[in-house]
């Protein structure tokens, strides 16, 4: 039997558990991949490209388990209701090559990106930081708080939306969650004091909405938007000014922020350097600090690792016959007598 | 919600339904699929390969669909009682990128395997056949002695296998199909007076099954087992004289029977170009055919389209929450609230 998990089962793991429990705990998982990152087979995602849209199978292995995402990416499926990106997931035994867990990964991916944004700043925002200007509040804007929150001590947090509702749905969601939540009437207004900026916008074309003006020393920029091709959200000055780190260098070249200064990586460090002690974090409290997020197959490795241990060890998970039981490998079709 | 077909599902399907008319609808729809093979998407699979076995997402699109099958091939599961081979599989909408089936493959794979020798052999063997000499009587035999019997009015099977038990469990689960049943005790003996030769054996070298002592003009041979790289079943000198039918020209001279031939497609025919009528099928009742089958993305396309219309019109399938439904698509943590 393939152990299930999928979204009624996630949000009971998420309410039984606790939010950030969940994110501290995830968090810890991607650490301890990305600190044997070298021992990861990555290989290309296999993409299948749609006029509205494209549906991407990213698979990656360890050696003992093998995992992949389903991830699909339609921003027209807003027009109808429908979420942009959903996503589910496998985990695999690599000697039998049996699955061994269905997971549902909409929610999945929100966490552990949101979970890979701690991960970075624990080791390159400033030890002290705890006020977060949020500029865009869709999807991904609770998870990210709550993550901060968790992980790295963040107590304040200043959002901004174009989008009063979004901004309106986050205050609601968050109410009762302890941050201090300050809205502001601009994305400068919400950088102001700041130590961390997170920008998590839909933008979908190369926008400035962090320029050089609202960037001072020490601070820390969490780029989570700018994530495909043709999209990005830091202004190329502040990449100048700013040390950069990122998940995959090939990958975040095509999508990430740094597409915004073609063809060069020079003085862009891997994450999984830094968490493995092979190069610095933060060097000195002024240094500007950006991550450049666009999401890697080893982050969700880690997510579904997780939670198929959470669910293991909480019980109750609902299984799937996705595999036939013989009692002779050569008497498959005995099934049917 | 996704629809869901898991293996005791795919059981119930079968006996409801009836082996046989399973196995001919089956065989029409990879005949449909075919028939269109150009407006399919064949990217490459996505193999990780280990020390004692490969996993593989083999993807395809007919820009309404999308399906990809999930594999694995471990030869050395049989030493623990496991399947050499598993697999499940999942179709989705390409216009919104949401799953809509998840499904069982390993009875399935091993039906849409003796659905495509059942179509092939439609086109390309003797129409007056009803003798066919089974060669090995593993996991495929039953599927590919019921599939010829559906669709291609087969009769009588001369079969033989180097495994005793094997042939027992063969005889004893088809002992109510209305074929009649003639054991041999070699090959040779076993393709002796038969219309069609085919060979499902798990042999992991090159091995010289079928001889050309073996092959008489008008025969039709159906090699299934040679089907990765350094596995062939069938002498070079019988390729020499039969004209080949194959899946897809790349994939086949890496992993069929054409390999002992390295490095030449010559006078190799795609099955598809048949069916849609671009080439000849058999040109006389003399010719020798040879269909070289490795089984392609398209026939587990073909296969998955079938069983979930199949479940759809049946009613009563399984159902998985692997999306979550939202009222506010930026309103992902609702979820939680």
């Amino acid at each position: 039997m393939v152990m299930v998990v999928d979204v009624p089962g996630m949000v009971r793991l998420l309410k039984g558990h606790g939010v950030e429990r969940f994110l501290a705990e995830l968090t810890d998982y991607i650490s301890a991949d990305f600190a044997r990152w070298p021992s990861f087979e990555k290989s290309p995602r296999a993409a299948s490209h749609s006029k509205v849209g494209v549906i991407e199978l990213m698979p990656t292995s360890d050696g003992e388990l093998y995992g992949f995402k389903y991830v699909n990416g339609h921003p027209i499926n807003t027009r109808s209701g429908k979420l942009t990106v959903t996503a589910f997931g496998v985990l695999a035994d690599v000697a039998t090559g049996y699955p061994l867990f269905v997971c549902e990964m909409t929610l999945l991916t929100a966490l552990r990106t949101a979970a890979t944004s701690a991960l970075a700043a624990r080791h390159v925002a400033r030890p002290d930081s705890t006020v977060m200007a949020l500029i865009g509040t869709g999807a991904q804007a609770e998870f990210q708080a709550l993550a901060f929150k968790a992980v790295n001590g963040v107590k304040r947090i200043r959002y901004y939306d174009i989008d009063a509702g979004a901004m309106a749905k986050f205050a609601r969601n968050l109410a009762g969650s302890g941050l201090v939540l300050e809205a502001a009437g601009s994305a400068a207004e919400a950088a102001e004091g700041a130590d961390i900026i997170t920008t998590a916008t839909a933008a979908k074309t190369r926008i400035e909405l962090v320029t050089e003006a609202m960037v001072r020393p020490g601070m820390h920029l969490n780029a989570i938007g700018g994530d495909c091709p043709g999209k990005t959200e830091v202004a190329a000055g502040v990449l100048d000014h700013a040390r950069i780190f990122v998940e995959y260098t090939p990958q975040t070249l095509i999508e990430g922020e740094i597409q915004a200064r073609p063809g060069t990586a020079e003085g862009v460090t891997e994450l999984w350097e830094v968490i493995a002690g092979l190069k610095p974090g933060r060097q000195s409290a002024t240094e500007i600090t950006l991550f450049d997020s666009v999401g890697f197959a080893i982050e969700d490795f880690a997510a579904l690792r997780y939670v198929h241990d959470l669910a293991a060890g909480r019980g109750g998970a609902a299984e799937l016959a996705l595999v036939p039981t013989v009692s002779d490998p050569k008497d498959l079709y005995g099934l049917l007598v």
